[in-house]
């Protein structure tokens, strides 16, 4: 129900998961009536293999966390991570309201051990590697050095899960690489990664080196993380622009545009935005992930692709024993 | 002498500058045997428009800015900010080590009445307005919300002069725009922009604003301004290569290229980030602008616009006069 559009997205985006995945099931949760008179109008004919699960209510995209945690025990959201608690389904995926969806998954599903807060993860584009994971993107304003080395190790197991590279090499954002450079929490972090032997950990990255670094994790506390990623967004839509700009401002532009067309449209449909979407709420007993709230078909397409991947790849039983790991040498270590 | 390739890119950018802008003179400081090579070389016949002020030392880019401001004192950054401060230049420009530059520049000109600490504000592109200012983009990693407030009034005071926009508009870097979101420095200088009536204050603004937001001036610590100018820069170069390698993946898209090669020549030239080059270090009572370190000839070319700009709108008196009245103001409201 969540997200800019609701189900008017959200279930074309599933059915083109189901006829993609053949293994793949999904369960609509939402208010029945609603989904059921989106799904008679789409016809999908896949069977049991989509199913509709009522709930009653709705959280709103800007409703306060604590409060749809309190008053909206039968929403959408709430049915749904239930229904991953209850192991009926494997993994949850929402559009909706992300300061809730952390709340919720955080009371439903509790933490795993070792692990104070969950933390958002997004694969971002990068040059040199093609991918490249980041967190925290936004669930921790204030963090200490050890949530730092809590986002770190499981920075490094769910991208080693995910992409099948052994030693992912982690990096630790700051204003520079030198070893003067930065504040208290993120010298200590640094401290404390250089220590710890289970981390592939390189040093720092610069804001630079999210796309253009040779790393498979940056590491970074929720509040420059989703700075620093919507900045990169509004870049990327700016230079979009531009390159639109360029091609339309006369008619020879205009002429180079369409003699162009077969490119340029090739190049919107490999750097679609929407091919990263769907964020990982990691550190939870569970998996949980997170749809831009503007997602198109695709994007949630994308969110729901990614769900099942770490479906496939049990990351969280990964992380559950890799973490304990990490954490207790690290205890030992102090 | 400084930045990534000194004379070499520095002398050029000055005699481009001279022939552009017939009222200016440039007092070029430095190794005198250096200087006077490439100049013999480059002939550039401007008469004492072109003037060599020999300095001894050269302040290296790895250098500790105390390191620098104790042991080189005939360094050519220092012996440039000493000719501001005698009236001799008018403002000086520099490609060297930035923290070498903000700590000399600071020792040397001191700071204007009210203003704790010196920031670094750039031009950025912008979509709705085509350009914004931001600051602090890396002078001060911790700041307090006094610190923002400061920024918030040197940012409105110097755009308006730049760019004559009468009253700018400010806005404070978050990672949301409701009133809850933020941390507790940002939270205290959103209430302090609130009551300070000399400053058209117009709330939070999110990282993707600093592109697509219609704002004339972001206020933020150099920390998260530093991760996110930098984060910026590496999206652009990364769209900037997906274009190439759109064009060039195969004979197909070459020859679209070379059809559309005079859109993608204009697109390069009119788009390229050189043009945003030229940071100003304000707070100081005195011109000081310092060129990207890596900056070519166009770089630096347009930091010493930039530095001619500030000296003919007199920033340095305006801000002075203005900074004193809301910094006062704000001073009776407490």
């Amino acid at each position: 129900m969540g997200g800019d559009y609701g189900p008017k997205v959200t279930l074309p985006a599933a059915i083109q998961a189901l006829k993609k995945f053949k293994n793949l099931k999904i369960i609509l949760v939402g208010q029945e009536e609603v989904l059921n008179r989106y799904l008679r109008r789409l016809k999908p004919k896949l069977g049991d293999r989509l199913i509709v699960h009522h709930a009653s209510q709705v959280v709103e995209m800007d409703e306060l966390p604590s409060q749809a945690l309190r008053s909206k025990k039968d929403s959408s959201m709430r049915v749904a991570i239930n229904l991953v608690k209850e192991g009926v389904a494997h993994a949850c995926v929402s559009a909706g309201n992300t300061g809730a969806l952390m709340a919720t998954s955080r009371f439903v599903l509790k933490m795993l051990p070792g692990i104070d807060r969950p933390a958002i993860m997004s694969v971002l584009p990068n040059k040199p590697l093609g991918t490249i994971h980041m967190l925290d993107l936004g669930a921790n304003i204030d963090c200490t050095a050890q949530h730092l080395l809590q986002f770190a190790a499981m920075g490094s197991v769910v991208t080693a899960a995910v992409t099948g590279v052994k030693q992912p090499k982690v990096a630790l954002l700051n204003i520079g690489t030198e070893e003067i450079k930065g504040n208290e929490q993120i010298k200590e972090a640094h401290s404390l990664l250089l220590e710890c032997k289970d981390i592939n950990y390189v040093g720092y990255a610069e804001g630079s080196d999210i796309c253009l670094g040779e790393f498979n994790v940056i590491v970074c506390d929720g509040f420059v993380g989703n700075i620093a990623l919507k900045s990169m967004e509004g870049m990327a839509k700016l230079t979009a622009h531009y390159v639109k700009t360029s091609f339309t401002k006369n008619w020879l532009a205009k002429l180079c545009g369409l003699l162009a067309f077969p490119v340029l449209y090739s190049f919107k449909k490999d750097y679609n935005p929407d091919l990263y979407n769907g964020a990982t709420l990691v550190g939870l007993n569970g998996i949980v992930v997170k749809s831009h709230g503007g997602a198109k078909q695709l994007g949630l397409f994308c969110a729901i692709h990614e769900a099942l991947m770490e479906v496939e790849k049990d990351v969280t039983s990964q992380i559950s024993e890799q973490l304990l790991q990490i954490l207790e040498q690290e205890k030992e270590g102090e």
